[in-house]
């Protein structure tokens, strides 16, 4: 199924910025990049269920913020996208 | 139905920064912001045609991503939520 995953880690501190790393670095072992904080994951039950558990271990539940969105198999006809692809330059910082 | 708006705004100018907060002020008229760049509104088609007409035209298709996804009227168990609700300080730089 295809699962998207959505965060928001407070990179006000240090910490922060190693934990927003971190999530990135293991949504892309299990997806794709999509959008800055963004990933699509093609996952089975097991899996989401491991990746749950490597991310939950990472993010500050007081801080951060994660959302799993589960499109099923389906997903084709759902997923609509307008403009440039994720090659935008993720390395520049993005204020917003 | 729900519908999740995900997006990406190149505010590496002043043009993009005002396009950013001119997307988000726009999805807010039809939702609800969970996150930094990511927002949940409930429409019909119409609706839906209707703020995409909006969004597309603020955004620079060249620059930017905008991503749709269709959820659908049964929606409760597709959307996992872990961590902080979206009280975040939205407006401190989030560096990503």
């Amino acid at each position: 199924m295809l699962v998207l995953i959505t965060y928001d880690v407070n990179t006000e501190s240090e910490g922060g910025k190693k934990r927003l790393r971190k999530v990135a670095k293991q949504c892309v072992n299990y997806g794709h990049r999509v959008q800055n904080s963004v990933f699509e994951c093609m996952l089975d039950t097991t899996q989401l269920r491991q990746l749950r558990g490597i991310l939950e271990g990472i993010i500050d539940v007081e801080k951060d913020s994660l959302r799993y969105y589960l499109l099923g198999k389906n997903y084709k006809d759902k997923v609509i996208h307008v403009g440039v692809k994720e090659s935008l330059n993720l390395d520049a910082p993005l204020i917003l």
